[in-house]
């Protein structure tokens, strides 16, 4: 019996590398049922992908997290497995892709994926999610303990990523957008919370200030509180305050993308 | 022993929506086999859906086939599973993306999904594929009967899409695009035997009229009845009288989108 | 027991195709794992699909290798099944998709699939994925031998695809780009070693000349040998000369696209 894993990429599923993961990881647990998380993660963009590892993980099943966003490969970052301390076992670069996650229960242990048992005999210097990440994974789904991979590493001395503060004032909250999804919803930084100090209740309208725009949304719970095509602002159902129009397309409107800011205040 | 569960949904598999639900699935039914059906419904196409799952439901093995296309997340809409005589189970949205396919069997019974043993503890307002859906569809592959899952509604009750019918007449159809695919193949509402009625055989030209343009494409039986690049008419594997080009892309040619007409008349 | 089945197609996921292939599979051998190697091969790229699937075997799983990119369905291709001698079966249409993998290992026996007991009981024309090749492969991994699929062919007889050689000069190499990934790395047919024979090593400048432009590149092992934004040319994971941007995207610099050529020399 095999402990499942989820897998999160930045690879897309346009070319073979995501595919050749899973056979790797059949080759050696032929057992193990792998979940695609999403291999859309944004080229590159570890915050991006550290961030929806966080938001899933209480949806996912305790196992093997594998992932890999990691512009580093072949460099002097370290290849990594994370024990947290309710026996989930994070594996990837130690980029901080991992740690948003794993910081979350507590990490219990982190090792290093060093021992050639555990890698493919012939190891790359351009595609360590096949040839390092994907059999330390497949590993330890079948019962390798993480201290088995190689050396400790003090939990301590990970790489951290960290998610920018949105800036709340009395009158109006400033925000960085997170991410924008398939349907043009526009998640930022930001909680629900932030929008009810500003004394805001559903059904009330705020002004959403961009660089050179400007627009009006209607604080929501869920699209159907406001009418077709205008722009809501309700917290999505990961917490984050989020800007999107009722069977519409918030980004396409706005032009919002993942790094831009926006101010938010009563109108 | 779980059933296998089908997953057809407009969410892309951009984001971790899809994930997320394989997540929630393997936690409650960790033996389920899962098989993704598509993510490639456009944004809140519900007609596309309830197609795709109609033409396709007799090649899916027997089991449960969850479907989320759910403009109305949040609303009033109800959340539905219902059985089919033949013994499947279809869990979605009660806004008619369930019931083209359900009514070939024909439906046997219907119930809400409002028992919170089979929902997630917390219920967002804009994610009931991952908090109601995929936890429903979960525990019936486990075996829960649908009638556990609440009260029951009368299967009359439910919502129902029409699917628009080709206007058939002595020298021509009258037809709408209701999918347009990966190779630019471009189906339609009408059948094969619509253009045999036309009194049209294999080799035949017939006239293809847009609102602006005029085309000439070839009566076929398969790709290889044409040159390639020529264009052709012809039945597809769903029985749908379809638009296409020999290694070419007629979507493209004509820039037919879902939702246009065409009219097919003899040349 | 099943054995496992890989699946390449350049059907894209927006549709259904995929999943209703898998459909297929599972009502045949329910236990049979399927692993998705990419459907994202461009459509009708019968030589990036065989490029695609030789690349990749060693990295999965002895078992059935399912591929169908298939511009002549409906005419007169035949649908084989192809054992190597190493014991893996691979299923599609003749027309060169299958061997540049199968000759690795070498063809043991090819089989026409002719026997309708293990193809689905109606036949399209246009879908031989869903009702040829998806069934023979599941009954293949439950068991099936080869030669009951239908009569021999000789392996000879394979259609077989040829991969364009490079040309390799004393100063310089003139290479066909093969493929772009996701990352807009640009592979190309040449290998590591040429650039090893013109003498240049790692660190070292080359140029790299387009049909109009002209562009310098580091020699690299790796991403991280070069600064970011840089151009570099390294041997690739599956042994593929390739130019890349470190963090960046060698593709839409130079506009490059599967079929252009280059010319690289010693700077």
């Amino acid at each position: 019996m095999s402990a499942p894993i989820t897998f999160l990429t930045d690879f897309g599923l346009q070319d073979d590398f995501v595919g050749v993961c899973h056979g790797v990881i059949a080759r050696i647990a032929p057992e193990a049922r792998v979940i695609d998380l999403t291999h859309g993660i944004a080229p590159q963009a570890v915050l991006q992908g550290a961030l929806v590892l966080r938001n899933t993980l209480p949806y996912l099943p305790e196992g093997v997290h594998l992932a890999v966003v990691d512009p580093g490969v072949g460099g002097d970052r370290r290849a990594v497995a994370v024990r947290s301390r309710d026996g989930r076992v994070f594996v990837g670069p130690d980029n901080g892709l991992l740690l948003l996650a794993a910081d979350g229960p507590g990490v219990e242990s982190a090792h290093e994926l060093a021992d050639r048992r555990f890698r493919l005999p012939e190891v790359s210097r351009t595609f360590h999610a096949r040839d390092v990440f994907a059999p330390a994974a497949a590993h330890v789904a079948r019962g390798v303990a993480v201290e088995e991979l190689g050396p400790a590493v003090d939990p301590e001395d990970l790489v951290r990523v960290e998610l920018p503060e949105p800036e709340i004032g009395r009158a109006q909250i400033g925000a960085l957008v997170l991410a924008v999804d398939r349907f043009g919803n526009v998640a930022t930084n930001a909680a629900g919370a932030h929008v009810e100090q500003l004394g805001l209740e559903t059904g009330e309208r705020v002004e959403v200030r961009l660089a050179l725009d400007r627009y009006y949304a209607v604080v929501a719970k869920t699209f159907a509180d406001a009418p077709r095509g205008e722009l809501i602002l309700y917290e999505d159902s990961y917490g984050m305050l989020t800007l999107a129009i009722s069977e519409g397309d918030a980004a396409r409107l706005t032009g919002l993308r993942p790094g831009d800011r926006l101010r938010i205040a009563r109108e």
